[in-house]
């Protein structure tokens, strides 16, 4: 199979076109093959926690201003209770400064025993947090399998628990990766028939032939993400001026992440929504980022997962703001869950699981460009 | 029976002790005999809504600063949906502004025939507050009944669907009626040994004496309410140094709703929290209260709600609010409903329930002075 197919099939279905998926009905059971190096709680207890580290394999180079990789370290995490599985997962990019091995030493220090069920969400999460100050990727990681299993018990997918309607689940953009014009024009193109929305990287000497090259191609809508790369305000503004007339609806993290004050000024001039990437992890964070971006960039690595995603999305509501949800590159696990959030967001950056070549399950899917979520117990997942 | 054993028996087991409840297992079916004057949605669909009137009967004659009342006016509300039914209610004290004719009003705009299931409640919610701006008490009777009706369809309770402990509910206070000093004494000697706080309204002419007449006969932990009953700011200050000094530990809406730069004058000098209750009503009203007050009174007449209840518990702990939960004069449905919630407060006030005479429901009980949720789906309720 030539890539370019590869990579459509493996859009649409998953990996499903390539790998036979092991079908699960209601409770994930736990029958597939124990990956080698499993790691488990020495915590006993009606919850059974375990872990592997798998690293994710990227199908193109990813490159943003500063620096590119080919793979992303990852844990996966799994948690059992009577005869279910919830799965969550621990995405590891560089970047944010954790690591394969501080993940799994936070885990080993989880004891679950303590808890007499998954529906603990509130005290669980609080718990987490008392074991270390950071860590988000690994808290996420519970915090996922939990509401996986919580789901699966209920027998309701995650979307009918947190009330939302699965019919608004957003379209989600994809990111035309930085290279030459000609790899640029093709890229674009296979794209525009699969997806609604575009993204592009700015912020950095070359962006605005980099959107050039796309609207060539296409007059989808765009969305830019500058990655702090801009340090001069008034040139940032100037740019995204011109990004507005290009067709670019929402730019995100113009400046550098504690520049606040320069964040206000721009948000109060730009023509288009600003929002905060790497300017917020946490619920927390919230209170300091008042008239300082139009919006927040939610990842559930960032905000420990899907329970303080929830009330960080009803904080930035009640306070005018607008929400996305993002996320690294992640298998359809993590996607998935943040993808069932999506109905209580204004633009979803979701396509983690379609740049890597190894997920391990088939999970939220795409229909027309708008994520299609699986309207099985929990997440969904099937294993593949 | 005498009076006072009637109400030690109904305090622990509602009215148990009195009617025999009907068992209903899982979902409540809708055998029980419909009330004469049922009113049932025209709109037809796969929720089906129906209401009646129903006016509690207070045990007690309930005077607070200004006026006094022997029955509260209520709606109760069901919505039936593939075999279970869900219920809700909606109180109506007077001085709320609201009428049976007005909610059964709205009632009858309600076309939930436009959503194919009670798990839509976030879109159900918003939908309501498109019918009209205000009715809130109608809004939360719908709340009440689809969370009902959704952990009834899920097999699991409503705290459990929260995400909360239901070994951190909370004990309620109880509230000492004005009355003659004889009548206060018994009153507090009857209720010191079924509750762990109880509660005085403040706020007149004569409060110190309740509050003394109070302390002679226990040494509880004590709340108060004054009801928008001081003018003065630095009287009502200090009044809440004596009150302080005689142990109580939270004061409700000292000064009259809008003096929120008063409030917060208060709030900066008081030695214990001062509490919103007339000052915030929903969501919306929260960001308008920062520095006003050390906390917020939810009720879900209200706020519409568990569901928008829930965001601005999480909106005000953002902000470093505390939280307390209250009520009107309820069945215990609706006060089940906020029992639930507690986990997540400071402070309960739900003795709703607790203060009339014709119940409809088993629902939270009293376990030493703690509220005790019952373990089944849903809000758990029994019809007596």
């Amino acid at each position: 199979m030539r890539r370019r197919e590869f990579l459509r099939k493996s859009i649409l279905y998953g990996s499903a076109a390539v790998f036979a998926p092991t079908l699960l009905e209601g409770c994930i059971s736990g029958q597939q093959k124990e990956p080698a190096h499993v790691h488990h709680s020495t915590h006993s207890g009606k919850m059974q926690l375990s872990w592997f580290s798998y690293e994710l394999e990227l199908r193109h180079t990813f490159t943003v201003a500063g620096f590119s990789r080919k793979v992303t370290p990852g844990v996966q995490v799994r948690i059992e209770y009577e005869g279910c599985t919830g799965h969550g997962e621990a995405s590891l990019p560089p970047y944010l400064g954790y690591t394969v091995e501080g993940t799994m030493a936070f885990l080993q220090k989880v004891d679950l025993s303590q808890f007499q069920s998954p529906f603990l969400l509130e005290d669980i999460m609080d718990y987490l947090d008392t074991i270390e100050e950071a860590q988000t990727p690994a808290k996420a990681a519970i915090d996922i399998a939990l509401h996986d299993l919580v789901g699966q018990l209920s027998g309701q997918p995650l979307y009918a628990l947190l009330g939302v309607n699965p019919d608004k689940v957003l379209s989600t953009s994809y990111t035309i990766g930085i290279d030459t014009p000609d790899v640029v024009r093709e890229k674009t193109r296979e794209c525009a028939g699969m997806f609604n929305v575009l993204k592009v990287k700015v912020g950095y000497d070359g962006d605005e032939q980099m959107v050039r090259t796309v609207r060539e191609v296409t007059d989808l809508p765009l969305v830019v993400d500058a990655n702090q790369g801009w340090t001069d305000r008034q040139k940032a503004l100037d740019k995204i001026f011109w990004l507005h007339e290009q067709g670019v609806q929402m730019v995100e993290q113009p400046l550098p992440k504690h520049r606040l004050d320069d964040s206000a000024w721009l948000t109060q001039h730009s023509p288009v929504p600003v929002y905060a990437d790497e300017s917020v992890q946490r619920l927390r964070d919230l209170p300091g980022l008042k008239g300082a971006f139009h919006g927040i960039n939610i990842k559930l690595m960032k905000s420990t997962g899907i329970r303080e995603a929830v009330k960080m999305i009803h904080y930035a509501r009640t306070e005018g703001m607008q929400v996305m949800l993002g996320c690294m590159t992640e298998t359809s696990c993590a996607v998935t869950a943040a993808a069932s959030l999506s109905p209580l967001a204004d633009f979803a950056d979701l396509d983690g699981n379609l740049l890597i070549s190894n997920d391990l399950y088939e999970g939220v899917g795409l229909c027309d460009g708008r994520l299609c979520l699986p309207d099985r117990p929990g997440l969904g997942l099937k294993e593949l």
